[in-house]
């Protein structure tokens, strides 16, 4: 629910972070169209799928812009004034759950992707990862639109279960794979799974804040702005470290490539180890 | 604070110039992405993001435009009259600090992309400008939308910690490693930071101006010209520089290249004073 009123810099706030999500994604999205040609064939399945991840959320937060615009009215002039929700209009929170439903099982994909495994793994890894992150979203949306208590945390425990069987494929079963990647690559790696695991954990605390009895206009300009620091982290930021991890792979599988794309050979620590085979 | 009234020289002025920035931002990034092709790849990276940070300019100029115009009505008839503040619309500055926060890191890790530095220096560099810049713009935020002079002041004085800290990492510890690049690259880089330092210091004399007692329309037309001009040698002038660098850079890496694009040698004063390896 929206708050019966918001003062000029909450309502200022909100509007500028709803905004900054839309540059965030929309340009995001540009970049990577454009580097596609800076890394091997291989790797650009990755990036085009990042690419249409950021796309879709900047199309959302469109959408979730013009709600909230809409959603209030107000007696400022000269830039000074109170915002009072305006009738015959309401802030469509759920839009959040349609862009999560298409865009979480992609962050995942995206990851398996630029990974380059082996086609069995990678099949394996994805079985379990995408029905997984689907069912999270599903599991979640009743919950989000209840007003009960009980009905918010029944969805929310079930909602978690999914979660908790993402992370351990992706902390456990995912790092036994990581064995041929190049050094550099499995630290960004590392590093990745922390953003994803750090912005992901913004948005059960976000669903909780009700059930905590944490409310008033405050609290909800405090988790619009998770939701968006959370939502350019987990895609946007995110896709940019995919694209690294691309790059870094790109040099270590094809030196040739390396020497054109920066002018010198690719750094020591890009190289695969190889096992023999 | 948006003035009280505006003459309809005033609102026509004000209306151009926001229309010009637009024009000027958004065609440099279509030119960037065209004339991608014709610098070598390692300089690609520079260009997509130059072309990227006039994107997002010009994103958040068109919300600008539509801000101003929704902040002011009209008793024009024919294309005379009085603009007076509109009721339940305000033009929301705030904006330009949100723009800021995505493009002036990127200007500088666009700056420092086209150098191609060794990469242990390009990181060294990058961690201290991209940071300053964003505590930078994070410190001057509060003090713009507040109204208290005192505060203004304190937010100031700290956001111009990180700005000198900038021109001390550009004008010093940059110019260290400039002995690699060809002798018409380092004039270029050179009248590159004084546009940049030209252009970034509107930027305080404006935020200064109610400081300084000066109001009233024409003070605030004053200011929204000056953001403009600022924001288009920043920008768009800033990233055609770059361009010239990268095409200087590519010739003299490659002559061959320089034969194809030009159809004659390059210039000898472009080539690379090659330092024993």
């Amino acid at each position: 629910m929206i708050p019966e009123d918001l003062t000029q810099s909450q309502f200022d706030t909100v509007y500028n972070l709803l905004s900054l999500v839309i540059a965030s994604q929309l340009f995001t999205a540009v970049f990577l169209v454009l580097v596609l040609p800076r890394v091997l064939p291989r790797y650009r399945q990755a990036l085009v799928i990042a690419a249409v991840v950021c796309g879709i959320a900047a199309y959302h937060y469109f959408r979730i812009f013009d709600s909230f615009k809409d959603a209030f009215v107000t007696d400022a002039v000269g830039g000074r004034g109170t915002y009072t929700q305006a009738e015959g209009a309401s802030f469509n929170e759920g839009y959040r759950y349609v862009d999560w439903l298409l865009t979480v099982p992609l962050l995942l994909v995206e990851l398996i992707a630029v990974l380059a495994l082996a086609r069995k793994v990678q099949t394996s890894l994805l079985w379990k990862l995408v029905p997984a992150a689907t069912l999270m979203i599903l599991l979640g949306y009743p919950g989000e639109i209840s007003t009960s208590d009980n009905v918010r945390v029944l969805w929310g425990v079930l909602s978690t279960i999914p979660f908790i069987f993402i992370l351990y494929v992706l902390f456990v079963e995912l790092t036994k794979s990581l064995d041929r990647q190049p050094a550099q690559v499995r630290t960004l790696i590392s590093r990745l799974r922390i953003l994803l695991l750090a912005s992901w954990l913004v948005y059960p605390i976000a669903y909780a804040l009700p059930l905590l009895g944490i409310s008033g206009a405050d609290a909800w300009v405090l988790k619009q702005g998770g939701y968006s620091i959370a939502d350019i982290a987990a895609k946007a930021v995110y896709a940019l470290i995919i694209y690294r991890i691309a790059r870094l792979k790109s040099y270590a599988d094809d030196p040739a490539f390396a020497r054109i794309e920066e002018g010198h050979e690719p750094l020591e620590e890009a190289k695969v180890p190889r096992k023999p085979r």
